[in-house]
């Protein structure tokens, strides 16, 4: 008997390869830039009752998420892999189990490893605005320091 | 140079043990009647522009966290180990990366197993209604299925 139906069960087991039972896999927001790559998203809380949504993002080796700002923040915390990501114009390694904070209006993208995936979880208010693309201008401001023109290698080229 | 001051650091490193850079170690909340036993708390992300907060509980073999209900919504994702849930009259065995919603209004408690931890991340609304704990009427009335009454075992006696 699963007496819990308004909300779907209340358990759903993890299945290998980081997918969960009843979690559709979702195609990563297209843009006709390149500027994200070999990512998949599964929301695996959003409720009418919560005010915070809780998504995977899986990212393949080599691959990387969209760089973007907006006013809602971020909350991630790490769950397998390794990579970097960028958060204003600091690059940080990431391993399982690392808390990154993304401040509201700050720049930022994970990538993963060239030879490891990078798997994560992100907290977002169900309530928040369309994230901001860079313009050339703001990509030249953020590559004219060495260490996130490093970072950003690859990407819009 | 660290440009991220307003909000903290943007990454905390993971440290042995299901710790972080900067997180208190946080007592479990107290009560006369042992209804946990065993079970740490640190509060991962807590921010006034954000609607959830995420924490990180961790459960001692054999221990387990309050038998509550409340209106707010829990939505779980089990990080290590592995012991059993009760959500409502349901009891689950949990795992690695097993994801639990505990509906509003709805008894739950988590239980390490004998022989193993049980860590888990914790989402909640930020602004949230005070836990409920069970009257002996509720607990008689819980412990009269029998599934329930063997998850139960050992705490109130």
């Amino acid at each position: 008997m699963d007496e819990i139906t308004r909300k779907g069960p209340a358990h759903r087991k993890a299945q290998p390869g980081y997918r969960w039972d009843g979690v559709e896999l979702r195609p990563y927001k297209e843009d006709e830039r390149a500027l994200f790559r070999s990512i998949t998203r599964q929301v695996l809380f959003s409720d009418p009752d919560m005010h915070g949504e809780l998504r995977y993002f899986d990212v393949a080796p080599g691959g990387f998420s969209t760089l973007e700002r907006h006013e809602h923040m971020h909350a991630v915390v790490i769950l397998r892999g390794h990579g970097q990501c960028l958060v204003g114009h600091e690059v940080k390694e990431i391993a399982p189990h690392d808390l990154v904070t993304v401040p509201p209006w700050t720049w930022h993208q994970f990538r993963a490893a060239a030879d490891a995936p990078l798997g994560f979880l992100c907290l977002v208010n169900a309530a928040r605005d369309k994230p901001q693309l860079p313009t050339e201008a703001d990509l030249a401001e953020l590559k004219a320091q060495p260490q996130v023109a490093e970072f950003l290698r690859g990407m819009s080229e």
